[in-house]
């Protein structure tokens, strides 16, 4: 015997149950002795734990046991883990057992997974996640615990559903202020709106357009959400499944209106927050508060929220270039966020500056509709058909073979939650690889065409440049064909200058064109900053979205989780939230608990703030 | 050894399991050998087979080995049925095995419970039911057969769903007919629709109120949901889980509108039919079809769809009473179904006629306003307390515990289906002697008011009153307390006449009234038709609802199946569908198999359309 009582009890003979049980039991004990050093022990030389809101009222993963070691010594104390416990026979593959757990914390109930291997003989954790689902005395009626709806028995002073609603739409902004005000209305504000509501947090939604899903409808028209439905459900209310694999703009509108007013989502349409600023307040005073100036059907109004969310969009502000020549060119030009479809084009000449997703389901369409098209490809793209993206890419965790292997929608958050980013590539890699074996020919062909393709600086493909930049691919839906076999035209380099009637590149090449759309993409999410509280805010908070993984578009260094998203940031009070819709599904729970314990005044001490190394 | 080979291969040590194998493989050899009397010896001598749509094209129950024989003889050739084959273990419990099976027909693919005793020696069925549940080749596009939504590849022909919708909605009921017009767009309209939707029927359903959910919004403003969320789901899509027990009437009003509009259901708004007749037609031309006059919108519109249903609410038409002196009147005076609600009648003297629901109701909701209130009671009611009845009556299959143990909404449905209405009073009887044993307080202090209850003539209780009946109940949500402690006076009697302002019994009894409510029921549901089509339609379909009990509103002779719902009436397509949440949810299922199969030509030879015995 060589152990020692700081190690699991473990004989060769022991299931993985029995070895996991061991671990926690081990682990828990460590942490009920705060002897941290024994906690951290029991990690891999090589070991991440990421934590959602659990331990570092944070959402920050910290690595090898000198991270964990680093998160213990400051969060311990007041977290207060004890109750682990597997929620379901553990399962062991190519020597990695893997294991779903329960935990409680001072203040709350939390559900995690950990990968254990073995390192010199002992179990260690390989990745360790854990996250908080609810707070303790705050949990959400559902279940069991859902309302009565009816009040039985008679009541003089009975008030019935409808009346409250009514009560509480007509005091909302004028005699009540919400606790949270979050800016933008599409699938992430929605979501959030429904998790406060169910979480008892006054809270408002506000969106410029005139009814929830226009975010949607009045994008071009033949946009079909390009993720798949088992990866988009929103929370509570999963789509029933008749719904498309792809579900048409329109229909996913719908949803959102639908789903608005079924999970009483409090929604303003049809207003905006011109102006927003923060006042640091007392402890007395219960903390600072936001002065949101808005406009609600054109009538102003001041907001007084505690929290400021902005969920206007990860793709941040469109980037609309400024070439030499655009005053003089007589045609049309809008940024691709503002295009509004082919119908106007057909039989026009069409310059499409860029070749990414935005650009080439644009140059579909207008094809489509008869337009003479060209692509201005400045840099290599990265394609994956649609098809085959969906099998290798996600049929694992979210397709109807995962469904029919009994991973839910919840589990399989967890277990992409699970990945830590720092290794996260290694495992796309092999997946693209295939990816490319697959589709040979038809990437054979792109090329032959002229088209530059690139699988990510490491080859780690689509997701990864996601994370990292949100730009950068296009997710083949028909239209790389027509660049293939020449129907919409190629040509390359950058735009020198326009003319009334044509785009000239760098390389004296002219396009003639009656219509120029700038397909240039998105800057930073803390432009919506800049634009409503003030450049110092934004400069405070400093870039949104990327993981800091020193590639194109995500400067270092390394910060380990998207930044600023669904966590606190430097400026307190303020909030970003959104993503697609399964971000804006699986973290608005956490930026949800985040915003009730402030609400209800559970303290929140938070581990591991990032510094800010860039601005935009 | 004494077995025959007619008999299932059993020893003592066999399991459930191989018991039931033994038993569906014996049963389906008889069938393949079309041997009608093997096959209906398995049947013990007091059995039931009910079958839903897979083997009569009906609703409807056989008893006993020669009502088997019976239906196999008419049946068993055009059906085929092959592929018996239990789902998951049978279980046995008090010498009953219970099995849940699958099995397969000519055309279509169906489920079925067994429950299996012995009887001699022999293992034989004790209930039986059979249930189809798609028709094959026209399977919905549900999970790995969803929609893929986008339509990838290029395409200058494409339209999007936003066009297909509109283009359907332009052409519906001008240049195209829908095969089935829904008279009433309530929750049996509406789920009816989606069922048809998904299906491929081309559908409308059309109703006199402005919105989806109108039904339930302009009722009195207190209503609840009687039934529990549980029992309420709609087809395709639950309720999220955190619906409250009893969904108030404006938000299950928001919840059939958002359905509507998610499912796409083919829906007018402020549509009413004014006219029907039915030509019946040649084999050539397709069969019968109907002429139906509607106005939508106040314009007038001729519809021609081959089949009618009437959703217009299993309660039927209002019965409103014509008493001596109802024209003197000066107060207001309406039926219940009328009645706005209590906001007028602070301190007004108000006479309620009637003792069950709807007047328990009307007087809790007046009480709670102010209003002096008079109950009158003209016959005995059934009261049973809400919480009594989720708990005791309906928790083993609707109810957070039995979603807890695995009986899911589809599984609890079958469960209660197979339940045979010949016997079910039985299972009842012990169930409502538990509620007035633990409410036995309650009981005497009703009692003791002089309020004279009933449980049903046989001590069945709600449910078989609501099958029998429809009527002639209350379930307690806390207005009985009001006419227990005298808050809500009491009157006993029939009504003679009314004066000026006043209604007085037969025995001389006046009670002044500013208001008179008449909560007197409604008449059966062929008096739609008769106001729809024609009186002689009306006799020729008979009552609706019922099964024929021979109790008080239900008389005989014994049909063993509620009369004319969701199934064939001697009035070619003519279908009435309604009732509560749950029979909407459930029986819509078989009236669209019913009504798909018709459309697509497969044959549907009726076995056992019952002959009609009662005009209303």
């Amino acid at each position: 015997m060589t152990q020692t009582l700081d190690h699991p009890v473990e004989t060769p003979e022991a299931t993985p149950e029995q070895r996991t049980d061991a671990w926690l039991t081990a682990f828990e004990a460590a942490l009920r002795d705060r002897d941290v050093e024994r906690a951290a022990g029991m990690f891999a030389a090589t070991s991440f734990w990421r934590d959602l809101v659990a331990f570092s009222w944070n959402i920050t993963t910290v690595e090898n046991p000198d991270g964990v070691a680093g998160l213990l010594t400051s969060t311990l104390a007041a977290t207060d883990p004890t109750s682990f416990a597997t929620e379901e026979p553990p399962t062991e593959a190519d020597g990695v057992i893997t294991a779903w757990f329960g935990f409680e914390t001072a203040v709350g109930r939390g559900r995690g997974l950990l990968r254990l291997v073995e390192e010199n003989g002992d179990l260690k954790a390989w990745t360790f996640l854990t996250t908080l689902y609810e707070l303790k005395g705050h949990e959400e009626p559902r279940g069991p615990a859902r309302p009565l709806g009816a009040e039985h028995g008679a009541n003089k002073d009975r008030t019935t559903w409808l009346e409250r609603r009514e009560a509480e739409e007509a005091e909302l902004g004028v005699s009540t202020q919400p606790f949270v005000l979050v800016v933008g209305g599409g699938q992430g504000g929605i979501a959030l709106g429904a998790r406060l509501r169910q979480l008892g947090v006054p809270a408002l939604v506000i969106d410029k357009h005139a009814r929830p899903g226009d975010q949607w409808r009045g994008r071009y028209k033949s946009l079909c959400l390009h993720d798949p439905v088992w990866y988009d459900h929103l929370p509570y209310l999963k789509f029933p499944d008749n719904w498309p694999v792809f579900a048409p703009k329109d229909k996913i509108g719908d949803w959102l209106e639908s789903y608005t007013k079924v999970m009483e989502v409090p929604y303003w349409s049809s207003t905006v927050a011109t102006r927003a600023s923060y006042s640091e307040g007392s402890a007395d005073s219960g903390g600072g508060e936001w002065t949101v100036e808005i406009e609600r059907e054109g009538k102003p109004l001041t907001l007084r929220p505690k929290q400021l969310v902005l969920a206007t969009g990860m793709s941040g502000k469109p980037n609309l270039p400024s070439f030499p020549g655009m005053d003089v060119f007589r045609g049309d030009q809008h940024h691709s966020s503002a295009h509004p479809g082919p119908d106007a084009y057909a039989g026009k000449r069409c310059v499409v500056i860029g070749s990414n997703n935005s650009a080439f389901d644009i140059c579909g369409a207008l094809w489509e509709y008869g337009a003479d098209v060209t692509m201005v490809q400045r840099s290599s793209t990265h394609i994956v058909k649609s098809d085959t993206l969906m099998d290798i890419g996600l049929g694992d965790l979210y397709s109807e073979r995962a469904v029919a292997a009994g991973v839910t929608t919840e589990k399989a958050d967890l277990i992409f939650a699970s990945l830590p980013y720092r290794i996260m590539h290694e495992f796309q890699i092999p997946l693209y690889e295939q990816m490319a074996e697959r589709d040979k020919d038809f990437y054979d062909r792109l090329e032959k065409a002229g088209f530059e393709l690139d699988w990510g600086e490491d080859g780690s493909g689509l997701f990864m440049k996601y994370l990292r930049r949100g730009s950068g691919y296009y997710i083949d839906v028909g239209a790389a064909e027509l660049v293939a076999n020449g129907e919409v035209r190629l040509a390359h380099g950058q735009v020198d200058h326009l003319t009334e009637d044509a785009v000239v590149l760098s390389d004296g090449t002219v396009l003639p064109a009656d219509l120029v759309v700038y397909a240039t993409g998105y800057g930073s999410m803390n432009g919506w900053a800049a634009d409503l509280i003030s450049q110092e805010t934004a400069d405070t908070v400093g870039k949104v979205w990327g993981l800091g993984s020193d590639t194109t578009k995500d400067p270092g260094p390394w910060e380990g989780e998207q930044r600023n998203m669904w966590k606190p940031t430097q400026q307190p009070g303020l909030w970003f939230h959104g993503g697609n819709l399964h971000q804006s599904r699986h973290y608005s729970l956490y930026l949800a608990l985040q915003l009730k314990a402030r609400q209800v005044g559970i303290p929140t001490p938070v581990y591991n703030l990032p510094e800010v190394h860039h601005l935009d």
